[in-house]
């Protein structure tokens, strides 16, 4: 899916809502475990409660990985059953040499059929170009919204310019716009507008509304751009609201609320 | 194991020697194939003629993901089978917030019983600190042999620093030498002497010898201490040696090969 793709689905859902699916087999409800594969049966509801909400789905694939190789067929089956208009994203934050990253492009973009996956830059450029290919997007780690973000992210180069500064310049120079999205942490929104004038076009997936303490209302001021350029992601305030036998019916009640507010959002910025 | 036992060994071995297991289901013998599992097999005929000349497997973790599900039980079989005093290390260059890093730790220390991984410092201390297990080592990517690195790592700090020199040093304050190790490439054998001044006791995962083009006398020269300090890893130098039904014949002598130039550096060096 390129931009204008997404750009269409989220006019059409008038929502720029990720879902973070980090299913994780000992926060599932309980009477799930009864399953023959707990964490896809999970998925799968949370899917068909949640899909008219939403134009994009971000498994995470520690959650996954953390099961040994029948994780690994949960996310398969996943993959298959996420309907093909919504944006899928392996947050696997990989990033190797050349040859390795060109292995985990195979494994994500064509065995699990993934539209993106997210890569760590510090390898730099081969690392990173590996993942540009036809139809599919690289979502490069730019400003991260984790306590550790201050520990190297922040840091002043030579150029007065911070770490993220240069790693988005210089990464956005090795494809298209419709090629590479950008991760920024929504809890640093002061950092938006700096970010916005590097990337005016890029998409930015934005991981920290909900539990990482993001606000949606300043992050779609600072972040928004003609084409939305947003991605807003909750995990844990979605999947996890209830976990009763209506899990499901909560977790689409809680997806809704912030369609809505993002509905609002896009209006007031005259999307729709 | 901590860094007295893996000195045991190498002193047992007369070796600092690691193989790569970048097992490539499509490089590997043909007449595998025939196999139930022909990573599997391929690794325990590796493991069988490398091990008395070897310290350390480095399985590169996106091969056996390329394969999905039937990978990740190649690679827990391949686990199982190295020999206990050999070190284990899982090439996977993670790095996440730290619930997610939380995971992956029990992914590989505990599912794959590994001693050891390798981590990006980009997202910095929550994405690393997880890993820092009792008898468990993290690996930390300081100062990479591939081209991309000059991208970011080598980038001036208005401190004067590089990129690199800040990481490892900030790094290395997470924990004790004993938990952490530090990836460094060995085509840029200059900056040894650097960062042995910044971390003298550390051992150093060395990644370029043989396919990366680095040097193993000037980097023995610059990077052993006295507990030696240097693990070097050969992947395709070693396992893809030759494609015959004696593909593990000639790889065990492609790695006594370099044991036996390591052992001469080792007793050049006052360590044997």
């Amino acid at each position: 899916m390129n931009r204008k793709q997404i750009f269409d689905q989220i006019i059409a859902k008038r929502s720029f809502l990720c879902v973070g699916l980090d299913s994780d087999i000992n926060k599932i409800p309980p009477f799930l475990l009864d399953e023959q594969d707990p964490i896809f049966a999970f998925n799968k509801r949370i899917i068909d409660a949640t899909k008219d909400y939403c134009v994009a789905y971000k498994p995470n694939i520690a959650f996954y990985e953390a099961e040994g190789s029948k994780g690994w067929d949960s996310l398969q089956k996943t993959l298959a059953y996420i309907p093909e208009n919504i944006f899928t994203i392996a947050d696997a934050k990989r990033g190797d040499i050349g040859n390795t990253s060109q292995l985990y492009s195979r494994a994500f973009f064509e065995k699990y059929n993934f539209n993106s996956i997210t890569v760590a830059p510090y390898m730099g450029s081969d690392s990173v170009t590996p993942f540009l290919k036809e139809n599919k997007t690289v979502i490069v780690l730019g400003l991260t919204s984790n306590v550790g973000s201050n520990d190297f992210q922040h840091l002043t180069l030579s150029s007065g310019k911070k770490l993220f500064e240069q790693v988005i310049e210089t990464t956005s120079s090795w494809g298209s716009a419709d090629q590479i999205m950008f991760v920024v942490g929504a809890t640093q929104s002061e950092e938006f507008k700096k970010i916005r004038k590097i990337i005016p076009n890029h998409f930015l997936l934005v991981p920290g509304v909900g539990a990482q303490g993001g606000d949606l209302k300043s992050v779609a001021e600072n972040g928004l751009n003609s084409q939305c350029g947003l991605l807003v992601n909750s995990s844990r305030g979605i999947i996890y609201a209830d976990r009763s036998e209506k899990f499901d019916i909560v977790a689409g009640q809680k997806a809704k609320e912030i369609q809505q507010q993002m509905s609002g959002l896009l209006n007031n910025f005259g999307l729709l």
